[in-house]
């Protein structure tokens, strides 16, 4: 039923990525709700509701993803705050981008980088300074 | 030393990529040995002998970043055979390139499947049908 | 419902794809089903149902987004073939291409046209002379 | 002649940009005067006039390109103006953006949507809030 | 004059890609001779003909860009064979891809190379193989 | 020895990047100094110190692969400030972004453009007008 997988898809969307997916899903409202309901129902109702990857392992994919698309630093930060909300420590997220080094090149990576610059200053998260 | 970090590569090199991976340094010997040298020195020396991932993440991480990048079915050809090699069950390669769908589209993740199939059959490994 | 957004969706894949989309779910059945069910679900169930734009625009805006992605060469042969099919002329299908030049450079638009070139001949088209 | 291309491509670049398609032309005159000519000369004089698309699919292919092209959100802002400039109606240039959801993923699409955004409300536009 | 871009495109396509230039054009007569005629006359007619570049400088730039961009093998090899056409050494060449590693990464390193190795290969070119 | 590669690569990185490039390395300090330990050991230590291509050859194909990349202007505007610290006139430098026009289309040249605008308008460099 569609009611279910817009249901399925708030409560993910809910748990991963908290008060920003709302933020965005809300400012759709006025000029493409239509593109709302799709990222509730496909991507967090059909998509992160699926077996075999456990939450963790599909945030290290999306902001994989993101990463070496390029241009989707707004969708990047959205991520890497629901990356931190679903467990993944912030050294993690850093070594994820570190690993994208040889397949994208450093750009996308110091991008990427930025943006969780951004993000965990704004949760005043402080990576200690241990190699 | 140089010579650490290559051995160190070689080793890694073989253990995700085995023969596949031999065989691309090897394909490089008469025209770019020294990009063979960086893949296995950079690539597979630093960047995949750091700790913070396991070695079955960082091929999660790889065929997701190269899926994404499009254009590179060669590279992710090897890479599907490396995260079989680490121990990525071929239902768990499926499911990250499904994963993928919101954040890239269909088009890279039907031709990251085709390469899957292609590698699937190679090694003979089918699928069961269950859902 | 589900069955409901499949049965829309495999109207609309007939009509536009024929044949060809047929095959692209058909070659899925043993590895990805879940792939095939979405493309037929969410692509053309819930994406080419909405109003707003007719059949053949929607072709057009399809041909043009695979063509700027890069390395969709097969997705766009499907859809050269489903822009023939929902009635835009062969003409049409290279204006469209010629018109991406100064957004996306000449080597996308070659990789088009070497495409339809390959359509064009299976379906026995041809093209005349006149300017 | 050139003359000829230049006075085709300025009076295709105010119908379709207007006042914006000016000022690009204009921000380059003290840095690469010669690459303004060319987007005069080859992109609104050669390309634009071409027989064979009317000037609303032009501007439809154009924000497609842009759209999955990626990082090219300030020309998407030149072009969402100029599709409205040549009668594209805002609710049809949304339901042009969903439709590239299934071939670029969401990222892409909400680029364009928060560019729709700006552009319409510095124009004043309001989507009233039917589905 | 139409006719003097077009001959000043004709001539720098001969001294650039040869027979290879002639053949792309020639394939495209029957099917988008226009998109022939821009790249003659806008590609190597417009751009090719101005100062400040000499044509080996161009064509590092040319490849460079085609590497880049991803999905442009079949550019590639028509400008690697331009590349040696105009003087650029072999060893240069494969110096050119290497140096791009940092910013685009192993991938499509690697897809340039192997290109370039089948038109090594084609015009009889072997690397001697000293580092 | 990695102390080695290091040093070559700082001071390779002064040479070119001179105080931007020590700010990119000093911002990655606190969250991710791996990072920017690579980009000086292998992007400015084993890549810029090769033979075979000139330190301005370098900073062309840099700027070339960063323009063709897309979304990539914050690295861009560091090498752009490279290319001139090298001895690359501010007029070659746009006429290495005009020659790309034809492989990546107008809207990534018009970035590029913009990007090298802010930097020569900080370096209070002005173009003459003459053609």
């Amino acid at each position: 039923m569609e009611k279910s997988r817009f249901a399925v898809g708030s409560h993910n969307l809910s748990q991963v990525d908290g008060h920003a997916g709302k933020k965005v899903i809300a400012s759709l409202a006025d000029i493409a709700p239509d593109l709302g309901k799709y990222i509730i129902e496909f991507a967090f109702g059909d998509i992160y509701s699926r077996d075999g990857l456990s939450l963790e392992e599909r945030e290290m994919i999306t902001v994989t993803a993101l990463l070496a698309s390029g241009g989707c630093e707004a969708q990047l930060e959205v991520h890497i705050n629901g990356s931190l909300n679903v467990g993944i420590s912030p050294r993690k997220i850093i070594e994820i981008f570190i690993h994208c080094i040889p397949y994208t090149g450093f750009p996308r990576v110091l991008n990427a980088v930025n943006t969780a610059k951004k993000v965990f200053s704004e949760r005043n998260i402080k990576m200690n300074d241990c190699p």
